[in-house]
């Protein structure tokens, strides 16, 4: 077998400073965005051209009419509003959440202490019945205790995210005024902030707990990773309620603003009119970005998980190799020194001069890291793992070599990559598919709708042959390790996708601070520049989240299957069968009542709009402030509502299947939600890009075939707009909510994988 | 094991003479329509009150200021120029099929031929290998005679269809003057007629060629209906291109005649002057009739093909006992005969007197054909199966007794009714759910949209439990003959099912009829409500096609794997869980081309509508006559182009995954297929179901609340007619396409089966 190059000293330390270098590195960043003041007194510039310079440009400024101290004061107002709507609502979220975490912590340790009645004795292990393993309850209080750490290193994650974007999005506005370019940095670095925070923050949470467990467990590794599967659960339940929860709520608020202001009342996006407009904003803070923040936390959490649990029932566990055993982890370490060099490429190497610039600086990210990692990975898998090992493969060790192990990663990786760049086609108005669907609106909404839904099915074929591919390379060489590692390649840049993805929140904040503060159409059109790459980033890093979700959750449900220990899953027998018809079934289930409930939100928020405009005198011309808070209190108590009924569906599914008709069914309802979800998501999520983009398109007028459908007011614009709305729940609700459920379930299903299988099925066992 | 009651001698005579009956009853039903004259001699009148009523309804209809001569006249014109549409339609269809159905012929002897190198030897039997049967070249040719048989019928049911619906949709609107109930049952008999020939004429085909068949086969059951699932393949492959061909050409005519005629020059629908009106009502003919009487004879087909199948490798096939083995026939016989009594409770039993009667007398007709048929199977099932007897199930003999059979025919049945009244309620304008999507029209087509949305994927959720129950109870009884049986107790009643079904696009084409012919308000009001159930009842019909879909599809695929000797189909091997994903994909992609294709054909549509609306002078002033034959030339062009890419999709894909990756990968693809094409087939008809009947619902204003969203022309309105446009194609062309997708392709691998077993998975063998 050999031996890895790397020591269990060497690991022990280099994990956690890579961490440490990703932290260092966020903060370093956030400095530099925190130089961009928002007092008044600065004059709204950074240091190095405050005497002078800023000078300059508020003189710019003046000449537009525009007092650039009154500008200051008003953006800061405005993001103290936006960051004030987001904190109290996270508050409130967090808060109904909390009980519910609480409560199913207890339900966590109540049936996973029953497998075998809360014994205090130590039992023979589950794959190795000759040698010892802690008892079930102490699995149960551990697995209790990662699951609650999950979850707040998951509200950690998303509140931190939603305060360095409401910190940088008045600052992106400000920075707008000295071009492009400035604007550029200021958000991409707020994004780079969250993206190296959340990374280095779930790494090292994960290793210390890990460390802290093997007090502990000592060399009971088998159980000690069934109990840090615990944290992935906890992460996930976190971003399932911040997904559906932020989800609603933005798109209620965007819905409502966008109906009676730009349709009814032919005013402009986020108009200061508008009552909804803050809850608008805050709606991108808590649900685009909090909520993504979360959702990809998780996709990492659940597949370090995955891989670690498989790992410790493999040689690596057996062995004792730490090194080897870490490799998931010195992936993710890696990862972070990659993303902090491919960074220095978007904010340092180069500049950006112009708009056109914005996207292709984007899309080099990711091809630069994608480049690195790949470098990365093979550096990792030659110098911490021996030459050859064993892998735990539904109850027989299969053997597997190093440089297998690093196809298995680097397939993962590349995977991501054509997925990220089919999304980009598919999404981009510059190319073909947005453009027909553009085009489409000259008939008007319908024949628009009806481009757009076939585009988002059409755009799921090459991402599904991309996973289809990775799964069977990984598959066959590694078995669930490989699809894990693969799931963990895809996730090995989540520093660099993040930074891109909560980019695009961040500008379109930042254009609409630029509305509301009366700034000039200069900038808010550079703002809108920034917002249309960020529309296309968006959807490209909800495509990662997705394929690393299917990924994750195929991990999940074969370690699932083993703890479970059933040797097959097969579809020729009605127990399975019927769990796939009806797992197939539950992201409609699902979805249907996610855009329900953004649709009646936004019915809510119509009335309420419409109310103001009608009987609050002045508001129309300007004279009169509307009521913002009513607005937040509507998109706030409709998003608590109704995000519980979606909530509980996934959280209960597995729970309800596996005890009354057992594992069997409960693994036919994991592959069904599995196979069937994956499409839905991804064509929700690039339909609803589409539209948007579309929309975006025939507004900006850049080309003479974009022209001849504009301008703003046209009929076939209006007919974008009513596909841009549509999209909304559909891309920022419903959509990207699903691969939460996918993972969620299979991750819920291995944690309580010992309960179903001692005691699950009773429906079958009574009849 | 015991034996049956009814002998094999009374078998032989029982089934053809309930055919006969089915296609007597149908003659007389057509003889009955027949009796309202066409010609202008007889005033349109049932000879009854041909003397003296009549000439008082021409009387009323004077008043109204009509000459009730012009009118017929008229009617007969249209009527004419809509048949000679469709028969050329067909007639260029199947031209182009023709070239395909024989191609695949070839392939199909080709192929079959080749299993063993074209050896006239006798081979052992695929199931026991002891016994001797004919050789692979005899199971070439008569699955090769077998399909292009299947194709024939499933022509012959078309055109059969089509040409009765166009004979009686003119008479139905002459009849309509009387009053509704008068019109009611001339739409319904003509339904009646194409149910029962098309049940008939399935039975008896299939019947005659199994007898026919057996002259070679003698004792070689095995090889007897192995090669009489090539009726199955051929009845389905004609049913696919007949459904997409069919769903194209209606839907780029309807979406193109609304988006002009309706909203932009704002002219009611069926207005004579729009040029896309005759195309329009041309395709209910081709796409609603054609289309959907292949389709189900299709299923009927194939989920007699599967049950045939399996019991010949069972012990009916092994004891050669032929009653029991034609029980799937005898079904069939009995379900004429309760269809027969069926109608008559709508016919003569009972008479329509007011609008609102009509959805109840429909929906009676469900309830009643369920509950004599229940009596009908246990009649059947007592009288013609043994008391107990073994069943193939996966390499074993299961032993199942005669009641477990009767009630997995049953729950069949059940199933279906329960699907089509949970289909009633998301699409009947009667309820909330419905009434909800108007509601939301309000605020806009983006809300309808959302909402409509969200109310197909809600619809999902029972069905699929219905299905699922079936399944397991029929699976668990009887294994995969079970599943084939259920298939048959859904379809049983096909013959009512299609008359309700096929009533709607008759009297749809009526109130067409009646615009056009220029007849009073009061006529189309009546047309209209028959034609607001008949939206319901083809919804209703698409929830029949699709669950008996389900069914079928898995009874085939169960039958591919035996036929396949794959002894497990494990989702946990990289083989079949690609395949598993890859099939979930196919439905959207399959989607995505027929969506597209509706699009771009309505596109061209709305072009020649506009351009003729702007260089025909006196066009909309009524003085001059469009163009009406470009436009079906448009339509007809576009659909026979646009349906051969879905087409192949649907046609090559088990070819290309049988021959390159083997059965196993090929399990996964049907696996996949079929439990994420159900969701989507069921989600797209019902949401286009629901939009279109919101729109009417706000049309009729019958409410107090509908009246506060109308009337035609409010801007809820204007919302309402979008939802409508974007449903067309959802709900009459990809919706309803892909039961065909998922039963073709299990059939097909089915009939390949033998070929793929010995050459099969040619990639994984030179890696």
């Amino acid at each position: 077998m050999g031996s890895a190059l790397l020591s269990e000293f060497g690991t022990e330390i280099v994990i956690p400073i890579c961490a440490v270098i990703g932290i260092v590195f966020s903060l370093v960043q956030w400095y530099l965005v925190s130089l961009v003041k928002l007092s008044p007194e600065q004059g709204g510039c950074s240091p190095r051209n405050n005497k002078n310079n800023g000078f300059n440009e508020s003189l710019v400024e003046e000449e537009e009419g525009i007092n650039d101290q009154n500008v200051v004061v008003k953006c800061a107002e405005i993001q103290n509003a936006i960051s004030e709507g987001a904190t109290s609502f996270l508050f409130t979220e967090y808060q109904y959440v909390g009980i519910f975490m609480v409560a199913f912590a207890v339900l966590i340790f109540v049936f996973l202490g029953s497998v075998e009645g809360f014994s205090t004795k130590s039992q023979p292990c589950t794959y190795n019945k000759e040698k010892m393993c802690k008892p079930a309850l102490a699995t149960a209080i551990f697995s209790t205790i990662s699951f609650l750490l999950g979850a707040v290193t998951s509200v950690v994650s998303g509140f931190l995210g939603m305060k360095i974007a409401t910190y940088a999005n008045a600052r992106t506005t400000l920075e707008a005024r000295k071009g492009v370019g400035k604007a550029f940095i200021t958000a991409f670095r707020s994004g780079a902030v969250m993206g190296f925070l959340l990374a280095a923050n779930g790494l090292l949470v994960l290793y210390i707990t890990i460390n802290l467990f093997k007090l502990y467990y000592g060399d009971d590794w088998e159980g000690l990773f069934e109990a840090i599967t615990g944290y992935g659960l906890g992460g996930s339940s976190m971003a399932l309620f911040g997904r559906v929860g932020g989800g609603i709520y933005t798109k209620a608020a965007d819905v409502g603003a966008d109906l009676v202001g730009k349709v009814e009342r032919n005013i402009p996006e986020d108009d200061p009119r508008n009552p909804a407009v803050i809850a608008d904003n805050v709606g991108d803070n808590v649900g685009d970005i909090a909520g993504m923040g979360s959702d990809l936390f998780g996709s990492y959490a659940e597949s370090s998980c995955a891989a670690l649990v498989v790992a410790s029932i493999s040689s690596f566990g057996i062995d004792h190799d730490f090194t080897a055993m870490c490799y998931p982890l010195l992936i993710s370490s890696m990862g972070i020194l990659v993303c902090l060099i491919t960074t220095l490429f978007a904010t340092d190497f180069f500049e950006i001069k112009a708009v056109k610039e914005i996207e292709p600086a984007l899309k080099h990210q990711l091809i630069i890291s994608t480049a690195l990692m790949t470098v990365g990975i093979a550096i990792v898998t030659w110098t911490c793992l021996p030459s050859s090992f064993t892998i735990f493969n539904f109850g027989t060790q299969k053997v597997v070599k190093n440089w297998q192990l690093f196809l298995c990663v680097a397939i993962g990786l590349w995977a991501g990559l054509i997925i990220g760049f089919v999304t980009e086609y598919y999404t981009s108005n510059a190319y073909s598919p947005v453009q027909d669907v553009a085009d489409s609106c000259r008939t008007g909404a319908a024949t628009n709708v009806i481009f757009g839904l076939a585009l988002g099915y059409k755009s799921v074929i090459i991402p599904i042959f991309a996973i289809a591919v990775a799964i069977f390379v990984s598959f066959t060489f590694a078995a669930m390790y490989g699809i894990a590692v693969a799931a963990l390649g895809m996730l090995s840049t989540i520093a660099t996708g993040l930074a891109i993805d909560a980019y695009g929140p961040i500008s379109d904040n930042a254009g609409g601070i630029a509305e509301m503060a009366g700034m000039s159409h200069r900038i808010r059109e550079r703002t809108d520049a920034l917002d249309a790459a960020g529309n296309t980033t968006a959807a490209i890093g909800k495509g990662f989240a997705i394929g690393s979700a299917a990924l994750v959750s195929l991990a999940l449900f074969g370690a699932f299957v083993s703890r479970a220990s059933i040797s097959t899953v097969d579809v020729l027998t009605p127990e399975v069968f019927i769990g796939l018809i009806v797992g197939a079934m539950l992201p409609y289930w699902f979805s249907a009542m996610t855009m329900k409930s953004v649709g009646s939100a936004a019915l809510k928020m119509v009335e309420e709009v419409r109310r103001q405009f009608n009987t609050i005198p002045g508001l129309m011309e300007g004279l009169a402030k509307p009521d913002y808070a009513t607005c937040v209190k509507i998109s706030t108590d409709a998003s608590i509502k109704e995000m519980i009924p979606p909530g509980a569906l996934v959280m209960l599914t597995p729970l309800i299947v596996g005890i009354f008709f057992g594992v069997e069914t409960l693994s036919g309802v994991l592959a069904g939600a599995l196979v069937s979800g994956v499409q839905i998501a991804i064509s929700a999520s690039n339909t609803g890009g589409a539209w948007d983009n579309a929309k975006k398109y025939i507004e900006a007028g850049a080309s003479e075939h974009a022209r001849t459908l504009g301008p703003k007011g046209s009929e076939p614009h209006k007919a974008a707009v009513i596909g841009d709305t549509i999209g909304d729940p559909l891309k920022d609700t419903s959509g990207p909510s699903l691969n939460i459920l996918i993972k969620l379930m299979a991750v819920e299903s291995l944690v309580f994988a010992p309960f179903f299988a001692t005691h699950g099925g009773i429906l079958f066992k009574i009849f």
